[in-house]
């Protein structure tokens, strides 16, 4: 029996609100039960230096906690001068992600930037992050299309992700913190609404695991993935 | 009239809700209007070294934007590797605000963290922050309370702040983005509930202001934080 | 009785000593008491980014202490790798209120840079800083007149700063470190010669300070100052 | 036919050179073709502070490039005053990749450190890298015991690491830097002697790949591995 | 004919006034024609802690130049957040020069740090700064003497610096910064009373100097420090 | 007799590898006995700012050590987010060393980079890093001749680097880190081939030295370099 007595292939609840922003061209407060974060698409004129003049946009993500989104306070990323190794590798990803499913020539020479908090988290903030990102950048890219800034199409499809993890034994689907914890597989599943991988990421934490294993996992993956493209899909009916 | 055609002496709507966190021992979500600051108070056991072994406690507050809280998004701090002085100025008000209310001894030798992060910006985030993190505090103490950590009384009184300023000559109460922005003069006040003033901030930003333009922003103020203040009464009820 | 037998309405001894680098276009070595800065006005061709093109100059200030200029040595700023938020928050203190007395348009598309170095501290350095560097100021422009440079009158009035508290229950003018270590309130003031108000600054450092308190340090703040600019402009003879 | 003119399933030339460093406990210069890393393990006294007086060890990572160890010279990170997301994703992987098969109960309280410095970089330096770490690590090991500083059994398994790609539509094994800039996809595997999985990470540069792709190269990712594994038995003799 | 009219061997007029700081422990405002430094000594309790429970103490030195020390305005290093290379090597240079005459067992257990902040530059700041740093230290040791602190002699002798350079083809003792731009050769001699060297930095800044040119520049050394250390002697009459 | 059972005049087996880079456009490892520097000459577009658009070019050079190429393991100084000060001042004197050589206005508006990392290091890390710079130098501006980058002469003249040392009392060549450790004093004597002195920095460690003693020691760097010089020739042919 999972902690959140979850049968080992159910999602967490998952909403995803849109408009949550007075500012921002687009933005998604998702939450997968309690792990909240608010995601924002901001247009912004530039692009990085090295894109300059080539006619083709930019989508790049930033990922930051509230010190309190955690059990203890951690220190300000801010105040510590630095981002951690962590923070860095997350804000890498989801930006890697979003990149799989935009178009940067139809997109124009803009650059979209994706923020993405956690206001509290509580397990999968990644994925998390991922799932309603894709929804603030869908939201911005809508924005400048009513103004005519797009035409072509420059969304090619959604993009969502999921953790899976294998606990006592059990391969299980969107790990909250109190299972990730005690977890001896944990890996993470970007997919798009067609199915096809973008990116997989599993790490054993104690002992390595099997390929039987981790084709146990791709299948709760592909399956909760699924359910999530949904949810996007009627957050943007 | 105002932009937001409220009275001169009008608040903008002020909500205070409070355990928006699943984690902090307190915390507030506070509006004023379309000004968005959630506020936690974290417990820490250890307090700054200067203070150890001395049976007094501490409260220190840290202050934070989303990047995109804004109309444009700001460089995200952590990312740029450093706190702007505007950010270390309004983390040092608030601290010395809460301090100014509290019994550091009644506390004992633990810290309290106050997290004010704006989610969303339009004017007075200071001053927003200040009224909420009462709230975060004080149900950070009842936390304590309820464990028999305190005993004695801690917090002395409540804490408020509102900005006043001049706007095309006319003293008016809390100004949002759009009166901040022209408005000739800003000024913020820190006051008790019994009245008493904490700390007074009051800047030309065009020609200079006479004393008798000052009193009649310390007379809004003050009309102002009582009502703030029966507001964080109501909300703890 | 005040530690200093000076009155309660009674400035230290203040000295305004211009020219004192070689090298500046405007210098001036302030002494309030045993609270030595030196400040230079250094003209510099480039504006601030978002300035350029507009025609308008702009002037800024920084701030430092040498690490021994107190009663311990404190960590060199350049060294710790960065400037304390109080650093910023006065040098953002300064500029502001240089800038209240400058026609920037009429400075034309340059920048001043004020920097007032405190060579020994005992309380108020910030509040001398502003008197002398408005010396400094003053003589950067004329610097620039002589040559040419500027042709419209550029500075629109006299800018001084002073410091009240509460020490012992009574109001008095212009704190030593003595009795700023010990007053219940501290305030600092920054006035134009014409009397108008620029910054007001009070924070209560034990007990909340009454409307009444803050009325009585206002008066001696106007008093102090006027004196402070009968001594700028003695100095500029 | 791939530019290396390699079979889809073949490694490159791969050496693994003990006892590079005098002063080292253990090291190796791993040479993957023209990609050369240079580990070595250091043995420190120390444990990090949330491990301290838990009689356990650990084993960390460090990953640095030389400047010139690319086509083009990239900015030394000690100068720009960081180390970039990449490196850290590098390092954190490298030091997970070997806890995976150290017993760190067994290792007692001091912690190894193994830096990997790219002298010259052609594609796959954090496999390589993992691959030369286990040897370096090995003889620090080996170094302990004979010291009588551990005595029972500390490394679990063999750990080694492989690339694959999908490059012009065909799985293929070990990329270099020619076939890595042009790979649809990207992957790296991490695997025990025992062929246990400890760690996956896949990443579609352009076009999102398939499940049986995935497959794939898993499956060359484990022959090359055998060898690998293979080679590090060979060297250690 | 040197630009200042003086002769090839002879110093600018050199004064060292003490006790010019309220605080310190000991304190020299040196002046080398119209190079001015501050330099303070300050007793510190704590040692590095490398040094901890050897009964030794330590003396350091921090350098720092005012941005408007200088004929072009500098940025301030504690603004851009590090000290440069240039500030770096002066400051080891001048710790090293000190601790070549001060017996540290006889010091004890405490660290002097010695700061040289730069006033006004005009060339040679390194030497004065040593020159006048040993007048600061000399009364730090024996503000402790009085105190019963130290008792055995501490100092070892009297330590000081000049530089000499060849301006076009002539050797030339003491540049100023006329003669430092425009000099083939520049080097700094840090010798001690007795005349044994404790320091030499000799750079070639266009064609390579020779063996013999070295020596005149050294025999100019001697007879200018010579001079340096007798005016110390009267300065501590 | 010297640890190392050489004669006082001995250098170490001093050995100059080329070509060690398959990407640098010049690289040499140099070897003086277990001190192993690799040094590599990269080409770059670019020039600092400050001479953009003068016709001229700029030699510069980086030092680097990796983080166990000593005894101990030090923190990298990437990871520790800046570079010492003796970093800082080791790779200003190797880029002013070259910079001696060197036909800066025959060399065009390039910059060539030098990066020195010591991979092992035994005492004299900088000396023998000038000495392989000079290598990786001329190999880099033969790379640009070759294709017609260059056409006049832009290397003047060898340069290389030797320290020398009095250990117990003996003036001694090119000490290792067992006399390093240990001698009174310590100089760098950098020369052209023409026997031109560009750079001379000595160091007493412990006793201040005398000139006479100087003096023995230029005569062993003379003759030491004058070798290093004849190696630097038949590593070139």
């Amino acid at each position: 029996m999972r902690p959140s007595k979850r049968a080992a292939n159910e999602l967490r609840a998952v909403t995803l609100e849109r408009s949550v922003s007075k500012h921002a061209e687009g933005s998604c407060l998702v939450k997968f039960g309690d792990t909240h974060v608010m995601c924002t698409a901001s247009l912004e004129e530039r692009v990085p230096p090295w894109l300059r003049g080539q006619q083709r946009g930019w989508v790049t993500a930033e990922y930051g906690m509230l010190p309190r989104a955690t059990g203890e306070r951690m220190r300000r990323e801010a105040s510590a001068g630095k981002q951690s190794g962590r923070t860095q590798e997350i804000q890498r990803l989801i930006g890697r992600s979003l990149r799989a499913v935009v178009d940067l020539e139809a997109l124009g020479e803009v650059q979209i930037s994706v923020d993405c908090d956690v206001l509290q988290a509580d397990g999968g903030t990644r994925t998390a992050a991922i799932t309603g990102a894709w929804v603030a950048l869908r939201d911005c890219i809508e924005w400048m299309r009513a103004r005519d800034m797009v035409t072509k199409p420059v969304l090619k499809d959604h993009i969502a992700a999921v953790s899976c993890g294998i606990v006592e034994g059990t391969p299980v689907l969107d790990l909250d913190y109190a299972e990730d914890s005690t977890a001896e597989t944990d890996a993470n599943f970007v997919l798009t609404g067609a199915g096809g991988i973008v990116e997989i990421q599993g790490t054993a934490e104690g002992v390595p695991f099997s390929e039987e294993e981790f084709s146990q996992m791709m299948a709760l993956a592909k399956s909760g993935i699924a359910k999530l493209v949904d949810l996007q899909k009627m957050s943007i009916l």
